[in-house]
């Protein structure tokens, strides 16, 4: 079975937004073992989307529509592909019902054009969407089916997963098996490096590696009749992985992050957690809370940006402030003591460090990060010096900090 | 002038990479006043990249195309092109030397294979690459053109800014330009509403709204001969815009964000921030952050996700915990007053609320925020109710959160 996909939107057009739909859902359908030979991508332009989607509808059997589907006169997908497929258009009461709830929920005046979301095609099978006011629609006609999916990530990705795919699932007669095992605390190339062996022979399953932020992806993929086989041509190669990465893997699967990895470990062993962030300015609180039911581990942060709050909330000795600067081992590790003992907490967490673009100096550069860790009695101190720009820097030190805590509940750390 | 880009790679139509190249060459088209109306990817396959040449060499003045140019058998580009354009290929003597002299600089030993690389299609003006050995290429015929270049950025993008920009520039009569309104507060659909009138009858120039998490973008977008012309054009508009959303334009500009406009407005004041985070966990403070010298403003913050820091550290009263609960409007505004007074802030923000997956109640379902300030005196506290998972629950609150304080300051927020 051949899918293709076509994204409308102008804004990609003029390179305003990068498409990480197309990357998205080309994995989704290369997991479901559909080929796909074509991408395109068209602006909000009646004709020029009328002639792709009757191209597309022509050469592939599934054609799948991204974006367009909002609620003013430029939002043309539904509108176009009902033409192209000869399917009238008519208010679906119960779509129109969701969205009027939609916005009762929110207490916000429904304006008109919302009604138009409401237009579904004769034929057409309804997907709702539970993170938005545009329905998902799959449409088929003559043995080709168009399916429809909201332009944003965080409406199109649960409606796909949730609604399509399984319905997609059902047509495809092979299945590829993914399993991805992540790693934290060592980069790409040695990692690579470590299954060299692996990787140059490879054939069913596939091993590939990806390059996160402080994180390493390794996808190893597995096609077979039926999802038995796949899994159990995987079950040795990750076995294998686990033998070669015995203290970096920290999880296994497609939506397992770093926190909950790191929560998960502090909630099995009774422990709290609380941060003392200075560049990362929240961002390690933020991942940590990203996790559902953090609150049974992470007590709580202190963003200490300024010196005095290092001073008032930390403890932080204003000589070791003005002796090793704010930027320096001393200080990253005062920072976590500080916080540790202030909140009666188990572990801590610390950063300092010079994000740039501005602050930089010859001895401590952009980049250059301390970070502190505390589980116990036992401390932790590593200094890193991060490529990019203030944005990545920060996040690399986010992913560091919680990869150190990881280490350090794990008595797995080098060194400190 | 129009023009059309093709990238070529397998590898994109697996979802095994993003494809930044067509948002990188998309806005240099714009910036060039190129009209693109397509944008393809297709994989490495001779005849269906054949199909595709041709489709569009026929709809578009200039077809740029990227990847495919590498020396092993499933690089096709050039071969295809020349194909589809009737251009017999032939070793060109210049590129093949400076291919030699590439592998001999590197003290590598040169494989036969990319010997390849040196054909070049009839009559094509050759680019030299200067960071790979595929060089570029611009083939011209019966008033088409073709443009490849390598698909590595490294080497596609100092080609295209010192080869191909100029000799585009040179053949575009047009010039297109683009400036973004940025508004918060108000919702895509209130927001098209309100210039409905604007939107319905657009040609030069147009406006496009975009949502984006508790933004509206408004882009506005004007050919014209030069780009003073454009930019004449495109200033009235502006200017209604600032009249019809008075309160809800923070910015202007592709790169404005909504934290540096709340940090620039502290700081014309002379003023000082900080945070008391709840369900945000640390998300607000990581957005201030995020603006290179926020510390002018910004003194820091509290994450208390647990309740005995929202008392330790905030002095939230035990009894109204107990009363009203973690997430109410007294919490958030006796968390706003704490965090204020304990660091001397002139302001303060405060967040709790009921991200998910648990925790929700009839009284308090999941998505149920409260959004606390204090700027001086004034205080003001917002209950808001948003959609979808934990993770766009948040980052939703921290939008507003910013929003509120942004309101707030001006004197602009609705009761309270």
């Amino acid at each position: 079975m051949t899918v293709e996909l076509i994204c409308v939107g102008t804004e990609l057009l003029l390179g305003n937004i990068v498409n990480t739909n197309a990357a998205w859902l080309s994995r989704q359908f290369a997991s479901l073992g559909l080929s796909c030979y074509y991408q395109s991508v068209v602006g909000d332009n009646r004709q020029r989307l009328l002639d792709l989607v009757r191209t597309a509808l022509g050469r592939s059997d599934v054609v799948v529509l991204s974006g367009g589907l909002g609620p003013t006169p430029d939002d043309l997908t539904k509108e176009t592909v009902a033409e192209a497929m000869d399917a009238p258009l008519s208010v679906d009461g119960r779509s129109l019902e969701r969205i009027r709830g939609y916005f009762r929920a929110r207490g916000v005046a429904m304006s008109p054009n919302n009604e138009k979301q409401a237009l579904v095609p004769a034929g057409a099978l309804v997907l709702d969407n539970d993170n938005g006011t545009a329905p998902g629609l799959i449409l088929e006609k003559e043995g080709k089916c168009a399916i429809l999916l909201p332009g944003p990530p965080n409406e199109l990705q649960p409606l796909f997963l949730e609604k399509v795919r399984p319905w997609l699932a059902g047509r495809s007669g092979e299945v590829i098996s993914s399993v991805t095992v992540k790693l934290c605390g060592i980069g790409e190339s040695l990692a690579a490096a470590r299954i060299a062996d692996l990787l140059e022979g490879q054939t069913n399953p596939t091993i590939a590696p990806y390059a996160k932020t402080g994180e390493v992806h390794l996808r190893i993929t597995a096609k077979a009749g039926d999802e038995e086989t796949a899994a159990a041509r995987i079950a040795p190669v990750v076995e294998e992985l686990y033998r070669r990465f015995p203290k970096e893997i920290y999880a296994t699967g497609e939506e397992a992050t770093l926190e909950q990895a790191v929560i998960g470990l502090l909630a099995e062993r009774n422990m709290t957690v609380v941060t003392a962030e200075s560049c990362t300015g929240g961002m390690v609180a933020a991942r940590l809370v990203n996790v559902p039911g953090a609150s049974q581990a992470f007590l709580g942060g202190m963003v200490t940006y300024s010196n005095e709050e290092k001073k008032r909330l930390l403890g932080v000795d204003p000589h070791a402030l003005q002796r090793y600067g704010a930027v320096s081992e001393q200080v990253a590790l005062q920072m976590a003591a500080g916080a540790r003992k202030a909140a009666g907490a188990d572990c801590a967490l610390s950063t300092t460090g010079v994000a740039g673009p501005e602050g930089g100096t010859a001895d401590k550069p952009v980049g250059t990060v301390f970070i502190g860790c505390q589980v116990g009695e036992k401390t932790a101190v590593r200094k890193y010096r991060f490529p990019g720009n203030r944005a990545k820097v920060r996040e690399s030190a986010a992913a560091a900090a919680l990869t150190l805590l990881r280490e350090c509940i794990l008595g797995v750390e080098d060194g400190a």
